[in-house]
């Protein structure tokens, strides 16, 4: 297979004129943080109610709605649910909407012409389609060990029943997979019946969030800048955000002493934190956590009685020579901490990685440490929605236990997944090489992920017009920089960045 | 393609030694309703709270837990968002957990030997695995409409990336193709932007739920019996179940009646009534709605002000030649009633009807007559889950626009078809009449769905036994049922049946 070059993962040539031939071509997933002062981010001042209220609902009132419709209407904003209001979600929020390219903002590698692997791929398509399985002439058009893999895959199938709804965890012999590849990375052993199944990662996180928020009185803490799908998913189930700050002078350091504090934060004002969150290798900020300092962050959330939520989602994307991904649940085992110790759950994805595999919908969570009574609950949760797509379990399945050497297509798997880490790896650099030697711009080196996350220093003049119009100096600049050229830029506000 | 014949159908060999050699084979979704009064359903004295008070939730004291734990645990079931602990699932609740028979109880018919339409499985095959498309050989093994359609399919979705996220609607090519099928079924346009592609119809009644429910005085009325989707979700969401009850004496007749009646009760309790649930054709009850009745239930929607929630999943399910499927959308539009009329609802799955493919979690909803504000919120929702998943997407358009007379596949594609429909129309009467002609048992007739909920009149000596232990007649009933035989039943209490 001919892997795309760099060139042709960037359709949006416009954008090569404004800073460099490599300047989105890195990833689809990018943003600018635009702040207003230098220095002094003030981040002792940014408690949980104040984070909420920088973050208004839409203020549509009864006059715009009753101009814009002919008749009353029996639902309106104002009888929503005001939890779905309240939640807002960055990258595909307001800027997304005007712009009309939704397609280049979410870490959505195969839109920007990235190729699949051609492994998984095959191996999807005998499933889809198992009676090609009997026919002549099947063995020129499929690998070999496609033909095998799809095969077992079928075998354990109930019925070989791809078009049948699974046990809502997932069908066994592709959690038990599951679980052998994360025994073989992490040197620890895993349980198939702690894996679930779900449509991507996205579904995980809010079954969670499900089932710990109560109320506004329970909080999760979070990475700032972080994924808006926390705040999202937080906000629609009534929680409360509980911010912690990454230090962009470390390299985005996640250091305990913030966490502590911030979490003292929260308990003065009665919030009840049950959770937090960590997303490592990080996102939208591409640091990976060193191995001490995520021991440092197990032993805070097993003394705090934290639940452990590891977005866990890059762990095949590290770009630097002395950083490697280490899953928190090997941590904890090769610390002693057993099973009764902490509850910590891992986030995977078939979207990342070298695979990319977005439009699939597949993931899994890895929920260890909790109660039977609670699994119980989260299964029900699970058994809501039937379960997960087949497909997207038989790629989780394929992305845990890639062709090994030895295996007919290795080689040829190889060249695919090396050319596509390198060339991220590559982008990565330039990107942030290119970010480095603007003036004004600033941007920490990436270790991992698909992001970069830059710090502009807006002019005194561009923040004053900004506040002519009653906008944020970021949102401001984004809008202008979309009318003036077609680039799309997510205001940095949008993650919660301090200005 | 050889299609199933009726006894392969049906693997669990012990049921046609119980009952009849078509017992359970009709459909994978069948359930006794176990009353212990032949007469006096008292539906009258059933109201809001007393049907939640019928389903508590499980009773787990703390003394329960620390005896199964070594260890005090950071998350109980004390400490959960009660809403999660309060939901339950009828037909993956603890009669089924107990049985470890995870894939004959809901409407899943590929597990039970169901083969998927050919015609679909070649192109999402292709669609899966593109470069076969410039492969010689591929005409041999694929048919030339379905290489035709898939090149389509692909030309309509941008970069023909099928692994990269779509739009959080849906591939905007795919839905302008459910449009046309919608617009070629009904006789009036539908429009792409109506419609929301979902991950199977279960996560799009999650999104109305979560957009209509603000508080425990929101209430959706749902008929009793129900599909247990419903009440599961407006529990999760906080919301309350208003049930109406369907007229066994009249085939399940859905009379207005008795919507105005509960309707005014839960009024009266201070419940704000935000939407009416119809299921038609009826699950688990199998009537087909007649037209005029549609019509009066469409004005009632009007005329009180509620949100019509109109899940049509079994629409090409229907087994009597004097019924037809009639959309909603058709019938208010045929009563010259347009979008600022009433807000309206239709959710489609491709788990049902002919095609059976549940696995591949594919549906939309097609959302009409809300304000341009409430239906950026539902875009909102839709877009915190990036978007459902592709092939589904296409499954979802290939439903909608089947091969057509004229096209090389057709004839194939409806004898598969056909051999399907008639298949369970076979037997769907076989069913009833096994049902009817045993003693103590009563039936109404089939008219469409894949379901049948017959009547079983228990001896007052079953009865006092259940009390003995604690348990519903019912649920003592199916236990010993499966106990005994093997055989899964759910209780009929499960979907809210008066006993």
């Amino acid at each position: 297979m001919a892997l795309p070059s760099d060139r042709s993962i960037c359709p949006l040539r416009r954008e090569e004129y404004i800073l460099s031939p490599h300047f989105v071509s890195y990833s689809a997933f990018w943003v600018f943080a635009l702040r207003r002062f230098a220095t002094g981010r003030a981040k002792d001042s940014l408690l949980v109610s104040e984070l909420s209220s920088r973050c208004p609902p839409p203020s549509l009132t009864v006059a715009d709605s009753a101009a814009m419709e002919p008749a009353a209407r029996v639902v309106t904003v104002e009888s929503i649910n005001p939890k779905v209001l309240q939640c807002e979600y960055a990258v595909r929020g307001e800027i997304v909407i005007h712009a009309q390219i939704l397609y280049c903002n979410i870490g959505n590698p195969q839109s920007l012409g990235q190729h699949p692997i051609t492994f998984f791929r095959e191996v999807l398509a005998l499933c889809d389609h198992p009676s090609l399985l009997d026919k002549t002439g099947i063995h020129a058009l499929f690998s070999a060990d496609a033909i095998a893999r799809a095969q077992q895959i079928l075998d354990v199938i109930p019925g070989k029943a791809t078009g049948a709804y699974s046990h809502s965890q997932g069908i066994k012999g592709l959690r038990d997979a599951i679980a052998a590849g994360i025994s073989y990375r992490d040197g620890f052993p895993a349980n198939p019946d702690d894996i679930f199944l779900t449509d991507g990662a996205s579904p995980a996180v809010h079954m969670m969030m499900q089932l710990l928020i109560r109320s506004e009185k329970d909080g999760i803490l979070c990475p700032i800048p972080q994924y808006p799908l926390y705040s999202a998913s937080i906000a629609l189930h009534g929680g409360s955000l509980v911010p912690y700050y990454l230090d962009e002078s470390t390299g985005w350091g996640l250091e305990i002493a913030e966490l502590k504090k911030q979490l003292d934060v929260a308990r003065s004002k009665g919030v009840t934190v049950r959770a937090l969150v960590v997303i490592n290798p990080g996102n939208p900020t591409g640091q990976v956590l060193a191995e001490e300092n995520q021991k440092q962050i197990v032993d805070f959330c097993k003394n705090e009685g934290l639940v452990l939520l590891a977005d866990e989602v890059y762990q095949e994307n590290i770009y630097v020579d002395d950083k490697k991904f280490n899953s928190f649940k090997k941590i904890a085992r090769s610390m002693g901490y057993g099973d009764e110790d902490l509850p910590l759950v891992s986030f995977q994805s078939v979207s990342k990685g070298y695979y990319g595999e977005c439009g699939k919908r597949g993931g899994y969570m890895e929920v260890t440490g909790f109660s039977a009574e609670v699994r119980e609950q989260i299964y029900k949760l699970a058994s809501v929605n039937l379960c997960s797509n087949i497909s997207g379990q038989i790629l989780a399945s394929l992305v845990m236990n890639p062709p090994k050497i030895g295996d007919e297509s290795y080689e040829s798997f190889n060249v695919e997944k090396q050319g596509i880490l390198s060339s991220l790896a590559r982008r990565a650099k330039a990107l942030q090489d290119a970010f480095n030697s603007l003036e004004g711009v600033t941007c920490n080196k990436t270790e991992g992920a698909m992001y970069l996350f830059p710090r502009l220093h807006l002019p005194n003049k561009a923040i004053q017009a900004a506040k002519a119009v009653n906008a944020a100096p970021d949102a401001f600049y984004a809008r202008r920089l979309l009318d003036a050229t077609g680039i799309v830029v997510v205001p940095g506000s949008g993650f919660g960045q301090a200005s």
